[in-house]
């Protein structure tokens, strides 16, 4: 049993789509969630830059006494997850990992597209990941620039953000994918705008949503979970001031965690 | 007389359409240009950041022994430029002023609609300086979040860089404007999109065209023009490796200038 908090990091609001599932989880873990909105996004930055600001962020995590690390971005998990794992002795988990174990879970042929930030899609790390664990599974992969930065501004569903996702997910359905890997933690904003290009025949892969199970797992084989009758407590930090991020985060979370997103602290 | 180059500063690209001008205008100046595309893009930022990273891009140009820095990004203008006068000594121009002399010349009744970054449109920045000089003037002001973002990300003439386009111009046709500040340095890579909405009627006022005689006029005041037969140097230094800062900053140069865009440095 281990009552210290889960940390986890984002570039800016997007990681809350994580964060969202993770309190649904796990009821009784204090959570801390920084968002580098300062340096937000990192998905057209380089690698080098990135491993850069992801250190900072997890020597933060770490100075608030965090029990395990969560990269709750799909381009920080593509770029610096492996060189901060040999870096730092704490746990850190990555959104990729427990989405790839769940779709290779069953050794069939997919056809499986992923949308993730250039950064990302140029890394290949989901088509490495994904064909390491079944070679038989088709990877088509698409960029998306400004999708996060189109969250980050609020524009969820007015008229660009619905030109932008139909530019983007269109040529998905000609191509006859099975499953649509969200590879950003941002685009669960779009989930609605994505079902509606590609109907329900496709399933479409929130990777906050995998990580749920997975992250029990761990928490429990490590013995790290908190007591059943911890009153959680959520601390927001950023390192900008927040301009939208409350409005952005708060169209995510269900009421009863909105509390939470109202205290937040720039560091 | 002085030899010392011209320095200046952007969050990224987008400055070098004030580059360009400059190199024209000055044949014998040596110039150094920072793009901070590691912190890309400002315009989201809040006030206090966008002065730290402008603190430290000035800090850098001094290190460089400029004569002038001349800030070629709107939002560190209208962000920065008065805390930025209060701690340097050296001649700092931002890429408001020359334009609002220029617009305020003929003390006439104009409609003036100004597109920029959320943080330049929230300050009121051009507002209050352009009624400040002409009290006559009505300014129309609107942001274009995503527009600088699109310029870092090469999108010059693609469907969503037209589509947004139209969305962010089309109303300045309906509200009669006379002219249209692009209050943004990266915005006149879009000159010819927003010309198509807007017709030859209306001015369409790029602040680097403008800057170019305001600039002769300081630096020959403070007798710091370089003499007339210096072969000038171009220094290109970016925060973050380039990614399409080659790609974009050469569709806005003379092929003269690509040569010594080539010539990057990361620091």
């Amino acid at each position: 049993m281990n009552s210290n908090p889960i940390g986890m990091f984002d570039s800016g609001v997007g990681g809350i789509t994580v964060f969202s599932e993770l309190v649904k989880e796990f009821p009784n873990e204090d959570i801390i969630y920084l968002g580098d909105t300062k340096r937000f996004p990192y998905g057209s930055k380089s690698k080098e830059s990135i491993i850069e600001l992801s250190k900072q962020s997890t020597d933060f995590l770490i100075s608030k006494g965090v029990k395990v690390i969560i990269i709750a971005c799909g381009t920080a998990t593509s770029q610096a997850l492996t060189e901060l794992r040999k870096i730092y002795n704490i746990p850190i988990i990555g959104i990729l990992e427990a989405t790839v174990n769940e779709v290779t879970k069953e050794n069939k042929y997919y056809k499986i597209g992923v949308i993730a930030t250039s950064a990302t899609i140029n890394s290949k790390a989901w088509e490495t990941e994904l064909k390491k664990k079944n070679n038989n599974i088709e990877v088509i992969s698409r960029a998306c620039p400004l999708l996060a930065s189109m969250a980050e501004e609020g524009w969820i569903d007015n008229k660009v953000a619905k030109y932008n996702i139909h530019e983007y997910i269109s040529p998905f359905k000609e191509e006859s994918i099975d499953k649509l890997i969200l590879g950003c933690t941002h685009y669960p904003l779009y989930i609605n705008l994505i079902r509606k290009e590609l109907g329900n025949r496709i399933d479409i892969i929130d990777t906050g949503k995998m990580l749920r199970k997975y992250l029990r797992g761990i928490l429990e084989k490590k013995k790290l979970l908190s007591a059943d009758n911890n009153i959680p407590k959520y601390d927001i930090y950023l390192t900008d001031t927040e301009s939208k991020f409350i409005q952005v985060a708060n169209n995510l979370l269900q009421n009863e965690n909105k509390i939470f997103i109202e205290k937040i602290k720039k560091i």
